[in-house]
Formats: structure tokens, C-alpha cells, sequence
């Protein structure tokens, strides 16, 4: 039959190190600047949040990084992850395209987050850390974050947005679950928790206040550091077990991709992908475009500015060079939480800066349209953040039958969406609008950037 | 380090045939009986409800049946599945024992039923059917054989009992995502729905009913045949494929097991992991006890009568000889509700009636201790029916570690908890009740039995 075809890679080819695109970059990425000197980030500056090995891979221009065994044998739990192609949905399609995904679904909190989440709890734990605290929105990186935390006897903390803490008792269950403690933000557990409450005492919340909350927590106490889940050179670091293994996977599957897909809110999970095709890119062993994809209610990289900004909306962090709307800027509600985010990882921001890598930007309704027709094809339910990716893949290939040209797509699917079918029975029943994206609150915020 | 260890199988190993076990039995199971005649079930009288090749295997003592080709290629989209050594939790029980578990969690629909659900949908298409019922309490098997239906363009239409219908919606959206047709019974579609609306306008629906409604929807209609999940001859037989891939790959792993656990509500999975294992050691190749866990609210093999009972409570079924509560026995809520059912598949009860497998009864309670356990050491959280084995496997790793015995353990963990995260929550607020069996409710159900 030859309908479906998935590519398993043998655990002995677990990639054995990371990859970072820092070491074959044309141009070196802008430094991170302290807020106060405005002079770049010294290792020192990020010692209380983070431990010495996390900080060492912020800040490395090696190529390879070794993954630690332990982090290698935590892996294979889930990984290698599977190469499928989706012949189904390319028969539906039409086209005459190959279409190729990569799925981080499988993993135990069904995303690609434990991909760094495993590594930056074995680091923690290395030194002799007690106590991790993050924030999480709609709790996928907070439940991966959990899951790591469990697996290495590290307690955490997550400051969990009031809002979704409520909506969401499912996510907050799986954080439990794991032995996670979960706290509402604002919470009167801290200093900026009790400042937001003083004045609203009805706030609930937001991803700027929670991200305060966790610094301020793991920066006060000498047993805890803090985790991000996306974001930063070394989260981007760890995901690209994604791409290693895809390489190795296309090879066996005898084709090279022509584009290469990944949704970005943060970065990770495009980035997770991207970069290890970008440097077969620069070495000329094989020529792919490079796509991300965003929300048109979120579009950082294709209406932003490129400029010094704060990563959270209370200035507690240092300043990045990154595509952005504006730390002040509220994006609107959508369904792919995951992807609401006002900035970009440094590093993607600077690849697509550097030309190296295009970006794209979708509705929510048309990308559910797309995760809806993927999941009666391949039968598997995206995540509203990766139907993003299904979306640009599906046009890539009707661009392909347009042309008659028999591309090769390759896209991330980098979560499912069991924990989100609130999202599905919205779109079912009509109800999912397309977010007007106000171009004189952007501009209001684009305003307020620091003057760097 | 060697901490965890995953056995994959090459696609190229996917079984090429289910196993019979009726084909090596000791004694022939007891036959099916018309419920008007009493005498044996023939081919036609399940004509109007089942294709003929469904029926064939139901009525078959043929040792092997060949997996249809367009059914294998849709395994590989999920299967192998993983076979896992679960070195953390043996770790965390400080036990001797070897613990592995065959993980079904990975499919679509995140447990084992689509293993069943894929050729059922086949098979009807062959037989040119347009459209499929079914029953779905909880939603597991409705969202199987939805997916299912959305590969090979069957309508699928599934009566889901009314309270889980509005307190369930994640998965009908599920449902509906993959194309399916939920439909809250009792309804007024069927006169079976009409009838129990006459006299109780706000029922909220039995599986009992919905049973009814969608057997007799497809009784009347040419185009249109009845799918079931558990129970049946033919869905066991299609469930071996797990234990057939298992037993591969403790021959990879280099062990035999001495345990073989599976929790049975219709007796599916149980039998999919056992009867290839009891095969093996009818053929005298290894020697393993043979566990089927069912809970303590509804001790269907452990307090049951083995008798001739009606497969449903509004008696449209054929009688089979199983253990049974009774089919007017209405079991207590409980979480794990893929096991609240009254019977027994008849092939399970006949297994353990002749001594090959033995049976066991636990509390919700202790189960989601175990589960919690399970999620905190190998990561994966388990579905509330798949908990009952856990309990099980760390029981019997916790004897082995009291006697010093380092005994190989295998479990089968039928699917992931994703969609049943208020059971977590409900366990973590200490609301989880263990529910009381009470012995004169099952008295008087078992009198009225039929008598034959």
C-alpha cells in the first residue's frame, strides 16, 4: 500500500550533542544589555536566576554541545520522535507535493517543551539546585516543566496566569500530577504579587506579572533558579534534538525538503527545527526555505520593529535585540496562547534579519481549518499553536500543485491538542473570530521602546 | 546511565496476523444463543448489525487472521507501540522485580480501542457501508472509531449517554474534529429514545440506552452498520496485535515474563496483551500467571456469576455465557469508567473459568495512588481504567520485593489520562470516595438472570 509511511530513527542515532547556530552565523547576534549599564550581559548579571551550565550555553559560540547522558536516557522516554509523512493528507490535497512532519505530540506532556525542560532541571539539579519556579499561561510549558522536575526531585513552582489557573483546572491537574505546586498570579507571595493586588484586587493576571513573580521568588532565595520555556539561546539550544533527528530522518526517507516550516511565538520550537537545516543551508548541502509562522494577532516578526526591548512587561530583564511589538503592547485574545507573545527569540529575530529565514503570518480560523483537515488525514488533533505550521505546509503544497511542482515540505508538528478542544468546539460552533490586529496600539507601543 | 529502556519494533516486524485464541484452548467456549430460540447464534441473525467479514472472525476457531493490508498501513501510523522498561519506578519501589509496560497511550485517540475501530471501519467499507453507530459512555471508544471513520469516509454517528454528552465535551469535540456525529442519548431519533422520553423526559441516558438506540438505527437501515468496542470475539481478536508486538520485544529485551497484567472492563485489552502470552505458555515456551484487574465497584470476574446474561440492559442482544453482575445491575460512579460495565467479553470469562488467567479487584483510590506513582517516576499519566494495572504491576513488584524474588513483571497501560483530568483533581482534593459494594444490590440483579 505505501499510504503512510513513518520513520522511526534507532535510539542508538539520538543525536548525542545540540546544535548551536551561533558558531556558523554570518554575523554574530547583537549582546543581551544590562538595563542599568546598558553595557552587554556579563555571566555574573545572570547568576542568581540561572546555574553555571544554563548560563555557559546562553553564552557559547561552540557548534556542537554535548547532551549529558542522563538528559540522553530521559529523552528516549519519547525520542527519537517520529518522521511521518502524510501521504493522506497529500492524496486530500491533491498536490503533488511530499509532505513531511516531524511530531513532538508524543512526548508525556504532549509537546516539544520537555526537550529543554529535561536539560534545564538535570543543570539545576547538578548544582545543587532545590527549587525551580517559572510562569506558564496556558500551562504547556509549565506541565513540561513539572514533568522534569519530578523526574529529578527538584520541587517547582509555577506562577500559573489567574485567568487560566481558573479556565484551566485540566493543565493545572497535569502540573499536580507531577508534583508540581501551582499558584494563581498575582499571588500575595511576593513583593510584585502583593503590589498588583494592592491596587486591582481583582487582577487576573497576566504572563508579564507571573514572569516577575518567578524572578523575583528564584532570585531571592539561594535553593532556587528560575526556568524559561522558550525565548533564549540555550532553550533554542536544546530543541534542535528536533532538526538533528529530522536530518537523519529525511536522509532515510531519500528526500531533501525544499521548505522547512515551524510556528514561532517564542522561537523555540521553529528554531528547534530550523537551525540545523539552516547550517546543511550554509554549507551547501542542501537549499530549503526557511518559514516561520505567526499569528496575524501576534505578528511580531512581520509587523514589528527590530530593536532593543525588555522580555516582560515589568522591565526586570535585561534588554534583547529582538523583532518586537512592544513590552507594552497587549496582544488580543486568541486560541494559540503559546504564540502570544510580544517578542521573538533573539537568535530567529536575527536569522530572519540576516535573510536567512522568511516569515509569514496567519488568522486562527484558517489555521483551524487546516489542523481540522490534518486531523482527518493523519488523525492526529494540533495544537492551535502548531496548526499554524499545518496551515503554511498545506499552502505550500497547493502552491505546489498550482505549479505542478513536486516539493518537498517538511513541518513541525510540535504539540497535539487534547488539553485545547475548547478551541475546536469554538471553531465547530462558529464562534472563533478573526482578530482585528489594531495597527495604532502597535505604533502607541512601538512608541515606548527603550531609546537604545 | 541505562536508566530507561524503550523496545521499538521495526515497522517491518508490525504483526501480519491476529491470534485466535480459541483455536487453542482446552474447551471450546460456549456458543452465543439467539435470545428467542435459545439455540446457537447463526451468521444471519448478526447480518443486519455486523459486514461479513466482522462476522466471519466472530464466529471464527481459526488460530490466525491475516491484518489486512489498508489496516496495517494504519497501525504504522502508531504502531509498534513502545514496550518500556520501567527502571524509574522499579527504582522508586526499591523492588528486584523487572517491570516493563506495553504503552497503547500513543495512538490518535490516545489509547488501544483504535487498534479494533481501524478494521472494523475497513471491513464495513469493503462491504460498501455508508454509515456506522455506536455507544460511547466516557468518549474513548467514540473518538476511536471516529478516527477511524475519517479514514476510510464512513459517517459515523455515535449515541454518547446524555450526562457524559454535556459533562464530557472535550471529547465530543474530539469526536466531531475527526467528523463524527454526537448525538445525546436517550434522543428522539430512535423509537427506543422516543419511548424512554415519554416516560422520563429528563433521563440522562445509560449506556444500556444508547446501546439500544444505536443497534437499532442500524437494524433499519441498509446502508448503515453497529460497531462495538469491547466484548466481542472480534474485538479481542484485533487487539493481539499488542500482545503479538509484545512478545517480540521481551525477546528483545531478553526476559520472559512471569506476571502478564491488563485491567478488564469488556475484557479487550486485557485479552490483546494475555491470550498471546497464554498461547505461549499453553505451547510450554514460557510460564507467566495471566492478571485481568477490574475494580472494586463493579467486580464483574471477582463476584460475578458465570451464567448465561444479556449483553444490555434493554435485552436486544444475544445471550452469552460470561461473568456478569447481572444486566439490571446498575454499577456506582467511579472514575475509571470504561471498566462500569456489568459483563464480561465471554472469552475471558471462559479463559479464566478453566484456570488459565486469574482475576483481581482494587479501589479507585489505591489506583490513582498507583497512577500518581507511575506519572512521577516513567512520566506518562495514565487513564483512570489503565490505573488499575499499575496498581497491580507495583503490588506485585512489592511482593517480590519483600521475598527477594526478581521476577519480570509486564503490564499493559491501555491508554493516557489526558481527557480525564477532574479524576486527578478530584484524587488530589481528597474527594475520591472508595465506593462501597453492596452485595444485595447484586443479589437481586443476579436473580433475575435468565434462567438457562
Amino acid at each position: 500500500m505505501g499510504d503512510t509511511v513513518k520513520y522511526l530513527l534507532d535510539e542508538a542515532r539520538l543525536p548525542k550533542a545540540w546544535y548551536n547556530v551561533v558558531a556558523d552565523l554570518p554575523a554574530p547576534p547583537p549582546p543581551p544589555l544590562h538595563p542599568g549599564t546598558l553595557k552587554p550581559l556579563s555571566a555574573d548579571d545572570l547568576a542568581p536566576l540561572f546555574p553555571p551550565a544554563v548560563i555557559e550555553q546562553e553564552m557559547s559560540a561552540e557548534r556542537w554541545i554535548d547532551i549529558p547522558d542522563p538528559v540522553r536516557e530521559i529523552y528516549r522516554l519519547w525520542r527519537p520522535s517520529p518522521l511521518i509523512r502524510a501521504r493522506r493528507l497529500e492524496k486530500a490535497l491533491d498536490t503533488p507535493a511530499r509532505i513531511f512532519f516531524k511530531y513532538e505530540g508524543l512526548s508525556p506532556a504532549g509537546s516539544h517543551k520537555p526537550n529543554t525542560s529535561v536539560p534545564q532541571a538535570f543543570y539545576n539539579q547538578q548544582a545543587g539546585v532545590k527549587r525551580l519556579t517559572t510562569e506558564t499561561g496556558a500551562g504547556q510549558w509549565g506541565s513540561s516543566l513539572a514533568f522534569a522536575g519530578s523526574l529529578f526531585g527538584l520541587e517547582v513552582d509555577i506562577y500559573m496566569v489567574k485567568v487560566s489557573y481558573e479556565q484551566k483546572p485540566y493543565r493545572r491537574a497535569l502540573m499536580e500530577t507531577y508534583g508540581a505546586r501551582c499558584i494563581p498570579s498575582p499571588s500575595p507571595l511576593t513583593a510584585s504579587g502583593r503590589a498588583i493586588l494592592a491596587k486591582h484586587p481583582d487582577s487576573t493576571g497576566s504572563l508579564g506579572i507571573a514572569i516577575s513573580e518567578a524572578v523575583e521568588m528564584a532570585a531571592s532565595r539561594d535553593d532556587t533558579k528560575y526556568a524559561l520555556g522558550s525565548v533564549l539561546n540555550h532553550v533554542l539550544l536544546h530543541q534542535t534534538v528536533i532538526g538533528e533527528e529530522a536530518i537523519l530522518q529525511m536522509a532515510d526517507a531519500g528526500w531533501a525538503p525544499d521548505v522547512v516550516i515551524g510556528c514561532a511565538g517564542g522561537g523555540s520550537n521553529f528554531a528547534g527545527l530550523g537551525f540545523p537545516f539552516l547550517r546543511e543551508k550554509l554549507a551547501g548541502r542542501c537549499s530549503p526555505r526557511i518559514v516561520a509562522v505567526e499569528p496575524k494577532a501576534c505578528p511580531t516578526l512581520t509587523q514589528g520593529r527590530y530593536a532593543y526591548d525588555f522580555g516582560d512587561t515589568a522591565h526586570l530583564t535585561p534588554l534583547v535585540k529582538m523583532h518586537t511589538l512592544g513590552s507594552t503592547f497587549m496582544p488580543p485574545g486568541f486560541h494559540a496562547g503559546g504564540l502570544r507573545y510580544h517578542g521573538m527569540a533573539p537568535l530567529v529575530s536575527h536569522v530572519v534579519e540576516l535573510g536567512l529565514a522568511e516569515a509569514r503570518a496567519y488568522g486562527q480560523v484558517e489555521c483551524f481549518a487546516a489542523a481540522v483537515q490534518l486531523a482527518r488525514t493523519e488523525g492526529i488533533v494540533p495544537a492551535p499553536e502548531s496548526s499554524h505550521a499545518v496551515r503554511a505546509a498545506i499552502d505550500e503544497a497547493l502552491r505546489c500543485k498550482a505549479s505542478g511542482k513536486a516539493e518537498t515540505i517538511l513541518f513541525n508538528l510540535s504539540g497535539h491538542g487534547h488539553f485545547d478542544m475548547q478551541a475546536y468546539t469554538d471553531y465547530f460552533a462558529g464562534k472563533l473570530q478573526e482578530v482585528t490586529f489594531d495597527r495604532s496600539l502597535l505604533d502607541e507601543a512601538l512608541a515606548e521602546l527603550p531609546q537604545i
